[in-house]
């Protein structure tokens, strides 16, 4: 089974990254972009017996090692 | 309008976030994922007349700042 899983950080933690993409665009004269916020995703291929035993053993590696809940927060789609 | 564009490390190029995010779920006991690869996703807000317009632009900034095309393949969703 493919799975994604993606991690964005939290809405109210502040995010240089997408702030220097945003300050980039500028630079280039592109004033239309606003509020660039940059995330991650990973994909894996998973043997699970069904969906949810998948959508289980990922929450878990999610929250154990992929994002740091604390600042982040991540959905998954498996499919 | 929101858009998100997709970046992903092209399958032929090696990933070793990805090898060491797999190697690191090994060390816990966890066997059953495999092909573990780590892309990023650019979330922002773009002003546009339409969705044709938006992705155009979109495309275009991607090419030219946020995708390293050499090595990576880029999606966009818009909407």
């Amino acid at each position: 089974m493919k799975a994604i899983v993606y991690i964005r950080l939290k809405s109210e933690v502040l995010d240089p990254q997408g702030q220097a993409i945003e300050s980039a665009l500028k630079n280039l004269g592109e004033n239309d972009i606003k509020n660039v916020r940059q995330g991650k995703l990973i994909e894996m291929d998973i043997q699970a017996d069904n969906k949810k035993d998948a959508e289980e053993k990922i929450e878990k590696i999610t929250k154990s090692l992929l994002a740091n809940t604390v600042i982040e927060e991540y959905s998954i789609e498996i499919g």
